[in-house]
């Protein structure tokens, strides 16, 4: 049984908890956007999905992609769902209308992808990557390049990749080597090797455009001297690019998805943006890019969640520690679900898939309104929820979907190790979105370090004073969460303050102080979510995961919150042991 | 590169920590056993695992076993592999002389197993099994069985399966349908379908001795019912018997283990034990069985931990915060060890590796104990120790072997995630010790329901004062893990008091509570190593992931306490409301 999507509890998010269709109508582009199109549109990306894209999932685990002499086979089924997938135009659905795109909230767009990841993460590598490049090509491209490309990649028809990593250089681009020389009529010519590049080959569309992080002669070392080029696999005039697949590696899991070598020998390419300013233009799509990674994540851990529960429900084993309603005169043994240990773990999975969806849809909402706002002060401030809020919910989102999924797997037992109930494939393809898009550490020093930091942890204090004004103007105020919210205040000064002392304490403390921030916004979220809820029929699809997320979960903000301190401490006494210890001059 | 064996971390452990060569010494059996003996042992072993064994590892995963017609192939080199294995007398290390044993402590073949899990747990499998079917003939065999099997057992010419559970019947052996059919000449005829029979059909040995669970006629429903069958797949005569592998499982990992799946077609057996005795016949080997699985989860945590660490100090990238003393003129990276997040990693992983050890192998010794002294209060002590620990270090080990090694996992970036550095092979490998053998939250449910409470604690509360003496008896008292053994044994009667109040609250906390009583003991072994490593030439080797292990990963102790300590209040209040809301009768 392929995964389900429930627009019914995206409803419940976007309607009840969070007010989006309010918000995007507020904007220009989303004026006629309501609540009855957005139903619509979820109900029918609902059914695409789970009929549609899910039912592919084990073939693509267990056929794989096949890699002979260069070129690359999807497995069986995946070109037809590509194809049908862009003809239904739902890569197109946040492009913009002058491109042949939708011109839709990227809202809409994100809980579509969030979807993809949760049938068939192996397929959704593919279209994962077409907004990114779009974005892309659209801010800094040419005029030529847009008109070239911009209509293939909003529609889909044509997919994209970004070739960024090289065997020397992984996380550090700066280390980047592949060469890109000027030609007379403006083109230049790459060479080079890019290793981790998914999709960098594959029969799912007629062309694959490279996105190519590399250097033209003469640029400094260093990340300051990175350019993009586009490379497209099919040149204009119908001619093969010089653009070769030379192997796709055997991997953990996504064996849908084929993770090329790609060699580009002297290979045709076109500037994106300015010389020197590869990074740059590569960095316009990293917070959607990295959104995307969290709803990876989100969505997997659903997906296993989901299969979780059903098999709970379904299966008989050993007595519960109390007589349940459901055991029946003849029935030996127990549901599964009636054992306290593993109603823990589904309630618990869903405390976080439920808390980081609303986390996650209003950071798409964010980027819609930093976008698309013409009030300065509000796109200040949905630019700052993006920029501090992005890494947080990438890190700890991807790590959930994996260890979440892990926990899952625990309620089949021995079932869930082997290949036919589909868990341990979820398991598998979690597993990866803790690395790519920067891996979680790095995601943890970009908060910390680069953005929180920097202003001495003022743009974090605003968004929490913020924070808080959102929850004591809704009916019910959560004394738990405002305190949270407090806490995490003062420990961003203190953290501040210690990082004077010893520069390498950010670096120490940066994955507690991204747990710490992660915890404040569920415990938020959860408070949002009570309030929310109360006018909900069913009050317990929401109270049950509430007090499973709060009794199991949020104990790790106080954890977390100590280490964090007590490294501060460490490091302020030691500073001032220093400064007494220093002779007066 | 393979995992190599450092066979001086062991010998740390046994002698200047648990000094358990003395504590043999004092068993008869082991009169003779000296240190000279046991480094002897360990360098030889040493050189064995990680010369023969662990270069199979990759092999073993990537070729898997192959299943035709009812016949599984091993993995190329595995064959030739287990047969230098049981020549070399590695499986009759611990097995008696009259066996043709080599009589020596089961603590040395427990370390044994620990490596040949880090180096190659796929082939570890096949052995595994050996010793409890082994332990389970001895004590409940006839004097024939014992004759006929034990030799080839003990030797392990002859490999072992364990036929427990059925479809229908996972953890619940309870609902065990398999039938076993008396005969005039005392035989038995065996019919049923069995599952997830590790190394139920294979080319390793010339034959394979099956112990299966069944039931024989006339015998009640449920567990009291079931009988213990030894069934051969050659039988005495030399015919093939009617046992029949239908299919091998396709699994997560573990790939050069066959999972079978058995059907007995009126196979011929003979009873182990007296009818209806099945469970108790089994349970002889379980502390041991269990221990194993715990040594697993160490072993594949080690072989993990090994592969990052070199990878860390091999591999360059990013800039280190502060400028590391490894930075060359010409390094454009630094070591990826130099950086803080992954320093930590490592450390904190060592530190689950070196504490875990010292409880492990304190286990094994008191298995040792248990069965070889004279004093009645010593046996009690180390029999009690073996019961409550066992479920313990079982669940822990297995949950930080897989956690530990997707954190080591993480030290690689992307290339963590394919197949080349072998380190996600070890994450997969390492899943399934948390469903095996009890899963792990029958695990805590063993611990805390069955074990602890039933004497309302007093057992537990008895070994955490023995632990106390030992540390005040060491040179130096550790304040801090004296605090925790202290909070356990309180924690303990609050959990004994309030489950009178409502018996489903043991099971709510049993994985809360086996967590504290996990980070409690890891306290008292790093406190034990502390006194032991100040007389270490190299004091660093042991205090870096002790520090790791008190800074990052010692804080869950007080979360775990308070969760269990709010559930316990919450359920004493209740009672409380209850009581006095009770009319005066």
């Amino acid at each position: 049984m392929g995964y389900q999507p429930r627009p019914q509890d995206q409803r419940f998010v976007l309607d009840a908890v969070l007010g989006t269709t309010a918000k995007l109508q507020a904007l220009a582009p989303f004026a006629e956007f309501d609540e009855s199109l957005q139903s619509q549109l979820l109900d029918e990306a609902a059914r695409f999905v789970g009929g549609v894209i899910a039912p592919l999932n084990r073939i693509g685990d267990e056929a794989g992609c096949r890699f002979d002499k260069g070129e690359v086979t999807s497995p069986p089924g995946f070109r037809e769902a590509y194809r049908a997938l862009w003809q239904a135009g739902w890569p197109a659905l946040s492009a913009a209308p002058e491109d042949g795109g939708q011109g839709l909230p990227s809202l809409m767009a994100a809980i579509v992808s969030e979807w993809l990841s949760a049938s068939n993460q192996g397929f959704n590598m593919a279209p994962g990557l077409l907004h990114g490049a779009y974005e892309c090509i659209k801010h800094h491209g040419s005029d030529e390049l847009k008109q070239r490309y911009l209509p293939k990649l909003a529609s889909g028809e044509w997919l994209a990749t970004m070739c960024l990593s090289e065997a020397h250089a992984g996380s550090d681009l700066g280390q980047v080597r592949t060469q890109a020389l000027p030609q007379a009529d403006g083109s230049f010519r790459v060479s080079g090797s890019k290793i981790f590049i998914s999709g960098g080959e594959h029969d799912l569309s007629d062309n694959i455009v490279h996105l190519v992080l590399c250097r033209v002669p003469g640029s400094p070392a260093g990340p300051k001297g990175l350019s993009l080029v586009l490379a497209p696999r099919m040149l204009p005039d119908g001619a093969r690019n010089a653009v070769h697949c030379e192997r796709i590696e055997e991997k953990m899991g996504l064996h849908a998805s084929p993770t090329c070598q790609m060699r580009f020998d002297e290979a045709t390419g076109w500037l994106i943006g300015e010389p020197g300013r590869g990074l740059q233009a590569m960095f316009v799509m990293m917070n959607s890019a990295r959104l995307l990674t969290a709803l990876q994540g989100i969505g997997l851990l659903d997906a296993a969640w989901q299969k979780a529960d059903a098999y709970a429900r379904e299966r008989r084993q050993m007595r519960a520690p109390q007589v349940p309603p459901s055991r029946g005169p003849n029935d030996a043994a127990d549901l599964i679900i009636e054992h306290p240990a593993m109603r823990r773990i589904l309630d618990t999975q869903r405390g976080w898939i439920d808390g980081a969806r609303v986390l996650a849809y209003r950071t798409a909402l964010m980027l819609d309104v930093a976008k698309h706002t013409t009030d300065g002060a509000e796109r200040e401030r949905a630019q700052r929820w993006c920029s501090l809020i992005t890494p947080v919910l990438k890190a700890a989102c991807t790590q959930q979907g994996f260890d979440g999924a892990s926990a899952c797997l625990q309620v089949f037992g021995g079932h869930g190790y082997v290949r036919e109930w589909g868990v341990e494939q979820i398991v598998r393809d979690a597993r990866v979105s803790m690395l790519y898009e920067g891996t979680n550490e790095i995601q943890a020093i970009d908060l910390l370090v680069r953005k929180v930091l920097p202003d001495g942890g003022a743009g974090m204090g605003k968004l929490l004073i913020e924070l808080r004004d959102e929850l004591e103007a809704s009916r019910d105020t959560d004394a738990d969460a405002q305190r949270r919210l407090a806490q995490l205040r003062y420990l961003t000064t203190t953290v501040a303050m210690a990082s004077h002392a010893d520069p390498a304490l950010p670096y120490e403390v940066a994955d507690d102080y991204l747990r710490v921030v992660m915890l404040t916004l569920m415990a938020w979220a959860w408070a949002r979510i009570d309030v929310a809820a109360s006018g909900e029929p069913d009050t317990s699809r929401w109270s049950v995961p509430a007090a499973a997320f709060r009794r199991h979960s949020l104990p790790e903000f106080d954890m977390r919150l100590g280490i964090v301190k007590r490294a501060c401490e460490t490091v302020t006494a030691q500073a001032q042991a220093n400064s007494q210890a220093q002779p007066v001059a």
